[in-house]
């Protein structure tokens, strides 16, 4: 089996695509009288030629109790085998905890790659580092706007001075010994964007905040791409899933993500 | 129906404790042939005039699957007319996400309180908080060996300088509007949790940390109270929940539970 790597890359190479699915059901803005799972597979048939990864938010399936727990996995099982599933779970506990987080996620719900947040230190994410086919994401500047209060706390570290966000980088690729670990940074903020990238070159972003949230495509890709074009992952959930509410809500899916990844393909290179 | 603080209160008072017991399920140093539920059943009804909460950790019960999510909310159902019940999720997401992660706990699982993490700023908060009935845990310093990482740099705020967990709790001392807003600070760092205790003298603290994680009791009680005593929430899961894997599993529990409490009142005063 490959890992989520090789299943990244071949989705990447295959689809020539760069752009990320968020399937995250809102009863408000989903069309009526549909279920979430038949609404997961209907915008994955329509896109899963477009897609490089699907990203899926817990939040959203547990706020449907059990049954989207239920949705969780099953949504996974149906994407996983050409197209690596992202858990956006942003989760972080004590090392014996975060264990049973890992297990969660990437054994019990069979995901390819989760979010963690790095609050707690190194072994609140060891435990998914450990998994090494799969991918981690560490939380480094967020897209939303209280990411500020803490991440851009200018800290002191190694005698030198730098923002939180940039330490937490350094850590984590200090801590990338299986290339299994990237970052997550948001397209709102650009120019700590373009900090990272050039401090880690080879470092894989996760890049949410495009559409819905207001992040300039155009600067989010050409300050997250690596010098080839790559190593970034462009998320976009509202504007995709719900370009329509009505019954034609796949097709319109389909037509928003074929755009976007024209579009994020004209700034790659 | 009362809200958290007047539930906590209610329960500190009626049972004389400052202490929470974890509700971790762990098959592997659970009885054998017990399911989730009738451990924490058993366990409850052993103990439940000997506490002052409850606290869930959702990873343990994520492990399970769905059926681990019904177990959540069944415990919480059962447990929670007389005492407050906190859930262990720490959580933290975008404004829109973290409004479905706070709907999740509080309404459709129920929670009295619940614990969250500071790495996304006020936004992430911001949703639980509004709950204003119930009680909102902010990770400040967490009991693990990474808490170090970066909690304990030293960042620059405000023309002044102080470690990173302190200026969590300075901002969640500004955001306390409504009084729901409470720190957990780990008891194997006594020395943070003075500080803490000094500087913010009516704010409610939970302690995770004695027992299995090593925490001493004497100066995780006699740092993190109040000068009334109070104040302060004492965890334990491990220590009390597994003092047994026989048959006596909830006579043992009742009697560890019993022990710790009577130690925790010793120093309070």
């Amino acid at each position: 089996m490959m890992d989520f790597t090789e299943k990244l890359n071949a989705a990447t190479e295959k689809n020539e695509s760069l752009l990320c699915i968020g399937l995250d059901p809102d009863p408000e803005l989903m069309p009526d009288r549909i279920g979430i799972l038949d609404f997961n597979r209907a915008i994955i048939d329509a896109t899963r030629d477009l897609v490089c990864a699907y990203k899926l938010n817990f939040a959203f399936y547990e706020a449907f109790g059990s049954d989207g727990f239920d949705a969780l996995r099953f949504t996974a099982d149906y994407i996983r085998d050409e197209i690596p599933v992202i858990g956006d779970a942003k989760r972080a506990d004590i090392g014996n905890t975060a264990k049973a987080y890992a297990r969660a996620i990437f054994s019990s719900l069979g995901f390819d790659a989760a979010t963690v947040n790095p609050y707690l230190g190194f072994d609140a994410i060891e435990p998914f580092i450990e998994y090494r086919d799969k991918g981690v994401f560490i939380l480094c500047r967020t897209s939303n706007p209280g990411s500020a209060d803490f991440q851009s706390l200018n800290c002191n570290a190694n005698n030198e001075t730098a923002p939180l966000f940039e330490l937490v980088a350094d850590k984590a690729s200090q801590w990338n010994e299986y290339g299994n670990i990237g970052l997550v940074v948001g397209a709102t903020c650009p120019e700590e964007l373009k900090a990272i990238r050039s401090k880690h070159s080879d470092m894989l972003l996760l890049i949410p905040g495009v559409g819905a949230q207001g992040g300039d495509i155009k600067k989010a890709v050409s300050s997250g791409v690596d010098a080839n074009g790559k190593k970034a992952i462009i998320n976009s959930s509202r504007q995709i899933i719900y370009a329509s509410r009505g019954k034609d809500f796949d097709s319109a899916a389909r037509k928003a993500a074929s755009r976007l990844r024209d579009q994020i393909n004209r700034y790659r290179k």
